[in-house]
């Protein structure tokens, strides 16, 4: 078995995806800080390259594959972050990047994919109609199948996120992210993991989709059925690959429902006045429902994206 | 007639209040940069203590006093940024703050003042109304009345976030600001006449309000009648003291109208995924439009505020 991603994979994948990604700030709240009584570090992937943290593990997939491998191309399924990122990667690496997303798939997602020259294919909404188109097309054109988050480029590429933090701040006491497929949540803790101090790392996912917690607690796979959240960036379950590292290296992953999530997003709009969508409002859900005591800590939260239609705000 | 602000007078301005207020970031955007064909540098005043520049302005004044002066407190009237902003300016020295609103105020507005302290006092929606109460208050108390531009100690404390900008962004070739009292217009073009380098301010006005405009071609004050326009913090008209300095340091005023307005705030929203008023999105609005040749340059814009009800958006 190919081993996790070691720390000098993770500093590889943030040398060779910074030309293409942006660094991003990492912003304070008075207001909020008073409010949960510690001192939050907010990574604002919502300013990344495509408004979600996908960038970074799309980048290093990409920027892996030899040239050989680069020449057939990329593909995936996705309606998501992903599928955008997938797209962006590709261009900039001025590769074909064929994408299969669901025919129901928001208007806007498809404009997206296709901003980025992404070559999209339909298929009926569901798992393996999906599974089925994509593999018809890595069959037909050799393109190398890029997953979401259950692949340890990916990983290595996310778990950056938390690397550029540690960078900025590297006395925090813990790191806290949202965990949809757990590709953000297992890269953030093997690089909490490397540091030269202790840091404790936990996951937040939406009640109605929460897997990882069941996973977590059964120390076994329990994919979930039927998820229903608001959340939509989160809806997946825990994969092969990202469930080990975080059964190892996560403390605790901690829950909070949609009336919750939408709260703290909320909040970050009011106080903070930047737009993150409802999956990076999660870790701070949990803080403000006192899931995780904190009290004169410095933790850090990863805002993983800020892709919302503006047009059908959840409130 | 006292001179207007000198460049100590400015710096000793941004001395003054940098422990109240936040150094605000400087953002870029690539894909806007791309739609306008210039390189763009947003101050993010957005970002700033009760959500606007406004915070600078009323911290150097309220600083500004004698011990013996700040004893009695500080009025104005205001239902906007101001107000907030002496509000919490005030709360910072220890002083009471005397804020007249309308009692057609928004709710969220008088909150607002209300979470900083400020001592508030209800009149007829008018400004003869507005004046008489502030004047009683003014005379019962002793309060000092700190105006919300039309005054030297607010024109040197807007004139801090252009300093700060040029201190990030030296070789900027032009700065555009929102225009409607003045205040922050003056201060900008104040701080880049003294530049060691040339730089052009311009001003962008909403049509619907667009007496700076129309006074700049006059070459005399031209007060607007009726102010129609979304952007609510720019339908005040220019002041004795900020007209001149314009007149004389500003290159030119242009006009943006409310659809233009909402069509530039959004593409903010989506594309630097930060909340911006319709106020603050009036630069841009111009350039979208091309109103000012920018083709090459690195144009500065100052994001004047971030301040919106959430739950009524303007699209």
């Amino acid at each position: 078995m190919e081993p996790v991603p070691s720390l000098p994979i993770i500093k590889n994948a943030a040398r060779r995806i910074k030309p293409y990604i942006h660094t991003t700030p990492v912003m304070r709240s008075d207001g909020i800080d008073a409010i949960v009584g510690a001192s939050l570090y907010f990574k604002c992937e919502n300013f990344q390259r495509v408004g979600a943290f996908k960038m970074r593990g799309a980048t290093n997939a990409v920027f892996s594959l030899t040239d050989e491998e680069a020449a057939a191309g990329v593909a995936t399924h996705s309606s998501g972050n992903h599928a955008q990122a997938l797209a962006l990667a590709a261009k900039l690496r001025g590769l074909s990047a064929h994408i299969v997303m669901p025919e129901n798939a928001p208007a806007v997602k498809i404009a997206a994919v296709k901003a980025y020259d992404g070559r999209i294919t339909f298929c009926p909404p569901t798992l393996n109609d999906r599974e089925q188109t994509l593999a018809a097309i890595v069959d037909r054109t050799g393109a190398t199948y890029i997953p979401p988050y259950n692949d340890y480029r990916i990983i290595a590429g996310q778990a950056t996120a938390a690397m550029e933090l540690l960078e900025r701040v590297p006395d925090l006491d813990m790191i806290i992210t949202p965990v949809g497929g757990g590709g953000l949540l297992s890269g953030t803790a093997l690089t909490a993991h490397y540091h030269e101090r202790k840091i404790d790392v936990f996951g937040a996912e939406p009640s109605g989709a929460d897997d990882a917690r069941q996973s977590f607690l059964a120390g076994k796979l329990i994919p979930v059925k039927d998820p229903d959240t608001i959340a939509d960036g989160l809806r997946t379950s825990l994969g092969t690959k990202t469930f080990p590292i975080i059964k190892s290296y996560v403390q605790n992953i901690h829950t909070a429902d949609d009336d919750q999530i939408l709260e703290a997003m909320r909040l970050v709009w009011e106080r903070m006045k930047i737009i993150i969508e409802p999956s990076a409002a999660v870790p701070l859900a949990i803080l403000l429902n006192e899931q995780l005591n904190i009290s004169g800590k410095k933790a850090g939260i990863i805002l993983s994206g800020g892709n919302v239609d503006l047009d059908r705000l959840p409130w």
